[in-house]
Parts: C-alpha cells; structure tokens; sequence
C-alpha cells in the first residue's frame, strides 16, 4: 500500500509520498512514488501514485517518452496543467489498453490513483486526483487537499488542521504528523517520505527532500508530537460520572 | 458502517459503539449496536457488534432465546465468559446456516464481528472478539483493545495512548476522542455514542451512558481535544530547511 498526500495552499503546492510497497507480505520493497519533471523558470510537475506500481511505471514511461501514437507530446511539453492532467489520464487508459483485460482477469484488478501537481508559465498553480478510468477532479479553496491510499489513520489530524490558508510551514507539519501516524498504524506505509515543496509562482521546486528514520527534522516532529499529545490528553477533563 | 472500541485493562472493561447504520447514503438509521446483559453480583455480558444489522439482530435473538436446539442455553447461562464466546460463535454459524447463503448469492457477502466483554462469578475479567465464522481470538496484556468496524481514524491515538495498565478514566478519554476523530472524518459513523464501563470483579455494570451531540462531557472533551492539537501543533518545531 502506499500514503500519498498532496495540498494546493495559498503559499504554494506539498506534495508528500512514502516509499513502501508491498504485495502480500514477503514481497517488500522500496520505490519512490513521487516523480519530478520540471524546467526551472517555466515550470514544474509533480506526480505521485499510490495503487499497482506497474501501472504507476508504465503511466511515468509514457509521460517522459509520449503515449504511442506520439501525438500527446510528453508532461513537459503540455501548455497548461489542465493539458497535463488530460495526458495523464490518456496514460492511463493507454496502460489499461495493454494491460487492463489481462490484470482484471488475473484478479489484482486494475487499481491507481495518481496526484498531478505543478505550475506552467501562464498559468495557475494546479492540482489534479485522477482516477484508473483517466478522469480527474482538481482542488479547490474547499478542499485543498487530496489524500491517496492508505487515508484513514492520517486524514484526521489534516481534517482538523489543515485550511487554504494554512502557512506552507503549518502544513508540512501537520502532512509529518500525518505520515507518522500512518505509518505507526499500518506496516504497509514506510520510510523514506518523499517530499516535494513548490513555493506559488516560483516555477522551480524548492524544496525536494528524502525524510529517513535517521531525519533529525522528522526525530523532532515524532517525538514532539508524541509529548503534545500526551500533555492534550493528559489536559482532557476527567469523567466524573466515572 | 460501526465503529467499536472494546478494552480489557487492570482497572476493567470499557466498550464503546456508534449507533449509525446506512446502507447507501440513503438509507441511515440510529441503532444500538451495544448489548448488555448481567445478572447483578454473579454476571456482566457486553456485546457489541459490527457489520451486518440484520445478523446482529439474529444473532442477538438466539444469545437471548437459545439456538435452535435449545440445548445451547443462552448468554445468561453460560458457565464461563470462555463457554459465552463459544455461544456467540455457535449463535453466528447458526444464522449463517438459515442466511448465509441467500446472503452472498444476492452480493451482500455474510459479514459481521462481534466483541464480548465481562466476567462471571468465579472466574476472570475477559474480551473476546468474534468473526464471521465464529471463531474467535481474546484480548491480551499486550494487546488489551478491539477496534471493530471503521476503525482506521481512530486508531491512531488508541495506538499511541492505551496500554493494559491505562486507568478507565484515561482510557475513557482516549476513547471519546478516538470517536470524535472517527465520527468527524467519516459520515457512516454518528451519535450518539452507547458506552459500558465495568470495573474488574464488581459484577454489576458500573456506567451505561448513552452520549449525544449535547452531552456536556463529550463537548468538553471535543473542544479541549481540538484546542490541545492545535496547541501541540504549534509547539512542533518549524522545518527550518523551508
């Protein structure tokens, strides 16, 4: 499984994955599911996928060289984001056309969920969930954020915290906290995190980090959090019907 | 959906259910998914359940009248919370006997888990879970808790928080804010809140409380839960590499 959380703020773009994956237990491994495409000063793309990782491969592979027919161009040639998240999802359904019928027969089914995030010259910075049928929804002021895979232990604390105009300071704390959590809860989410921070309008990425056990940024986070937590229950009033 | 939460700690038992049962998002009703049954001074019996409400009902019905047979007894019979969790799963084969198969030829699928917390005269404190084929596992010193249903939001503070020497009153507050978190990040999960708490060898269910959206405890636990996180957040150190 896989924990992908991705945010479009008013400061700019957080896209974070973990690296874990599996499928059953004794087949273990590691591999980035976060993807850079980027040309400094006219624009910058993130991609990161959680679901079958041969699918997530095959859409990367059809995104730097062109889907068949060539005629799609590659990510970085897209005008805008919306073009983008449309060559996405054209990926997709092209890895499905090779693949689909023959996975869904064999019973892994045909499962991936896929973050676009980025800014092209021109544009606004933009952030896309497509789906394994190649349709997507983008982001909003609403709903700022996307949250793919394994959600659930994580998505609380990002429910209660994380606003349009939360600082992109703030929300990388709250996106640590999320990712800990999850992976505290459920050994198929693991360390490294990949980290990308887009700061809106900078048309490079800023901020492209590989968060270890051995991270002292992360060891602060996990152990502060641990304390703060115990300190608000701690603070909580006591039953007194008890 | 459900969300349970079940422990077995020194100080005693605590479970925990929501009341919300939907099947699609058009058809949501208020139930009580939390059972107790005791004779004062010699028995306490709690059930709680998760999955389908038609076999938890059924399931219910036979604890109470006996199975088929009769020769069964029932939950207020039983010789020991052992020969109780036996009932249980001989009750749960029973209606998959008169269901279970028009049950998963019409896709329902025969899905259900049950928890069973008490104790009788004579014999230990115990915590049982049951599975659709009425097997089942008992809680231990290292793993003292059940979380049954949507159990993935809440998980993570219960994980942190709980262990088998927690105090009720502690652990009552890590389950209403586990509930909280649960209730807030996922609409099949809803108040009111049906709560038992048993303190070890009393023989008598201490606190039966049904917690709704006006409970004055429960809103003080919500707001001083969120004024904790966000305090605990803010304390986080800044990533300064941003």
């Amino acid at each position: 499984m896989t924990y992908c959380v991705a945010m479009s703020l008013t400061g700019g773009l957080i896209v974070a994955a973990d690296s874990r994956t599996n499928a059953g237990v004794d087949q273990i491994a590691t591999y980035r599911k976060l993807w850079v495409r980027q040309h400094p000063g006219e624009r910058v793309l993130v991609v990161t996928t959680s679901g079958n990782l041969a699918i997530s491969q095959a859409v990367m592979e059809r995104l730097d060289k062109g889907i068949n027919d060539k005629e799609s161009g590659t990510l970085l040639e897209a005008r805008s984001m919306h073009e983008a998240a449309r060559l996405v999802g054209a990926a997709i359904r092209d890895v499905f056309k090779l693949d689909g019928e023959a996975m869904i027969r064999e019973g892994t089914g045909f499962n991936v969920t896929l973050g676009l995030a980025g800014q092209i010259a021109g544009g606004p910075q933009s952030l896309f969930q497509l789906y394994a049928a190649g349709n997507f929804i983008e982001a909003s002021q609403q709903t700022p954020y996307f949250l793919m895979g394994e959600v659930k232990y994580g998505k609380p604390i990002i429910d209660r915290l994380v606003r349009y105009d939360t600082s992109l300071s703030d929300a990388i704390k709250c996106v640590m906290v999320s990712m800990d959590s999850t992976i505290r809860s459920n050994i198929s989410v693991g360390l490294p995190i990949d980290l990308a921070v887009y700061k809106k309008d900078s048309l490079k990425l800023d901020i492209q980090r590989q968060i270890d056990g051995d991270d002292p940024y992360f060891a602060k986070i996990r152990a502060g959090w641990g304390e703060g937590l115990r300190r608000a229950h701690a603070q909580l009033p006591e039953p007194d019907w008890l």
